[in-house]
């Protein structure tokens, strides 16, 4: 059912897609990066599995290999930047260099994105903060597959919020989180097993709460982080609702239900108010606060404790955020990455169709 | 079992206590308005019933009237604020005008707060930034009562999120949400009508689900939004670990287990790692992003388009974020704020011991 593949392997075969498709050198190395750290850090649903979408937006014209990425508004900590329907994974970077610029000079930058497209996995452009000792935010809006509390509408994307924030001694602390209870991939997953999921993870085409994995394929939706109101959902909707806002409305992307789609194949929304799909950038010096050695030692101190906070019964350890992926990293990058069959299947066809040397 | 006053006696009375405990008389002035924006807004676990809680915190010593509310550290677009274990009511308030005056100058302002206590509802806050078109956010630390998915241990407060966006013709955007999935008042609710709770809100001092409203006080804790792993409360714990960081490891108040509780009578942490409670407070200047008259029409229309997003099957209308409180608001500003009896009573009370002019 499944091969690894080292990272060098996937790397070079990535790489050689983007370029085909029109990158330039380095865009194509921004794209195959940010793209290949989602299977890296075991985020499946945002990796490799995902390139030949990318593809077929760009075949359906919806993607500007070569865009012209610039920054059309901007005071010294802020900026929006126009991404000229570029491949989100370079769009995103970009921007996020950008933030980072801004926060080298006045302390903070902050960076809102329009005409942009599906930028990968959120925690991979906070992280880019790391390595110059400064917190990284990142959020996107997506296409909507998510119901406001009370309404039977799709109305918002998954919408993620990703914070990284660096340590001393300690590894980061990286969260990247939907604001949703589940992703959609968790439903696939029990349709393909023909099992029910949980109260909580999704409605029906009415706004009933369903059990049915099928029932958003069917017009119900995905539900807010909380599930239902009675367990805070109205919180989800809220938090949703402020990544689509920063990300689109400061930008002038279009928002809501008017986000653009990732699959090529549905057709784009009418009457959209603005450009593409929006994204918002974040980065904070540490030591336009404190001094970086106070910071760390606490940050340090902080860590340590909640890795050392008794365990609930029936569990052995406390997790801090990032902690997981960054142990699937370093595992992935001993054993290689694992891909599906039906994915490895997917690339060897495009790779075909697009004659680069397949996958080896 | 209750009675209503006008704002103007909870004014009058809030005032002259704040004054009587030695606050001049702008601090007194911003105080009383901060507490009480909690009973307008609805938010009755957070405003004048708490009055009394303040005062203790003063006879113990942990307060100081007068405190001396400095800048420690700066940069164009960030500070650290030293709260000088000042009201948080005043120091939050404090903390949100210096980075409001940041994002005048440089786009955006971003004030970390250390030495401070309970600030009342952070929604109040980020509300500040309305009347410049600013958006503001603040979000606080609090005594632990939440524990962290997979454990047992509470090691977090219940860390409120507020962000506020102004719009155009529409009522401004104002999300301010706990990052558990309920208030611990809502247990005290269900254990005074011995009523048993729905699964996801708590659990016992083992880490196991529960369902009596008794278990926090007996030694379990509340629980991060998503309520738990199946449903995201990992995601809640990342948040609620966020803002515990970017209030007190930032800016070097005591973080964690370690933040200093609301009620005198609870002794402090030992070892405290820092100095009192911490916030975070920020606000962008719209106009940092795009003219102001672009993002209030975008902004008009993303209201009105999920306002009409159409309702679930037993629901009538989609709710905006900060609809209700505004609702609630102009509610009170017509028909008065009800208080219980019991909090009437201490606060009768409150008024013989320091002699001040009872309510009326």
């Amino acid at each position: 059912m499944q091969s690894s593949y080292s990272y060098q392997a996937l790397y070079r075969f990535t790489l050689d897609v983007f370029k085909k498709i029109g990158c330039n050198d380095p865009h194509a190395q921004i794209a195959a990066k940010v793209l290949l750290s989602a299977d890296m850090r075991g985020v499946d649903s945002h990796g490799i599995a995902r390139l030949t979408g990318y593809v077929r937006l760009w075949e359906a014209g919806r993607v500007n290999p070569n865009p012209d990425i610039q920054i059309v508004h901007q005071t010294p900590s802020t900026a929006v930047v126009d991404g000229d329907k570029g491949l989100g994974l370079v769009v995103a970077h970009k921007a996020m260099q950008i933030a980072m610029d801004k926060a080298e000079k006045v302390g903070t930058g902050w960076v809102s994105v329009k005409n942009s497209n599906h930028f990968g996995i959120a925690g991979i452009h906070a992280m880019m903060a790391l390595e110059k000792d400064m917190i990284g935010m990142a959020m996107t809006n997506a296409s909507a597959l998510v119901a406001p509390t009370f309404s039977s509408e799709r109305m918002l994307g998954t919408n993620p919020i990703a914070v990284a924030i660096p340590a001393g001694n300690q590894p980061p602390f990286v969260a990247d989180l939907a604001t949703t209870t589940v992703a959609n991939g968790k439903l696939e997953v029990a349709s393909r097993k023909n099992e029910s999921i949980p109260k909580g993870w999704a409605q029906d085409n009415q706004g009933l709460p369903s059990e049915d994995p099928a029932c958003v394929k069917q017009g119900g939706a995905l539900l807010p982080l909380g599930g239902d109101r009675t367990h805070g959902s109205h919180k989800g909707y809220a938090l949703s609702s402020v990544v689509d806002i920063f990300s689109a409305v400061l930008s002038g992307a279009s928002y809501g239900p008017w986000a653009p789609p990732f699959p090529a194949y549905i057709p784009m929304p009418e009457n959209m108010p603005g450009e593409g799909l929006g994204h918002f950038l974040g980065a904070m010096r540490v030591d336009a606060f404190r001094s970086k050695e106070s910071f760390f030692e606490n940050m340090d101190n902080w860590i340590n404790r909640f890795k050392n906070a008794t365990p609930a019964a029936g569990h052995e350890r406390v997790l801090i955020p990032g902690m997981p992926e960054a142990e699937k990293e370093a595992y992935h990058k001993r054993h290689g990455i694992p891909l599906l069959d039906a994915v490895i299947g997917d690339l060897q066809q495009l790779a075909e169709k697009l004659g680069v040397q397949p996958l080896d």
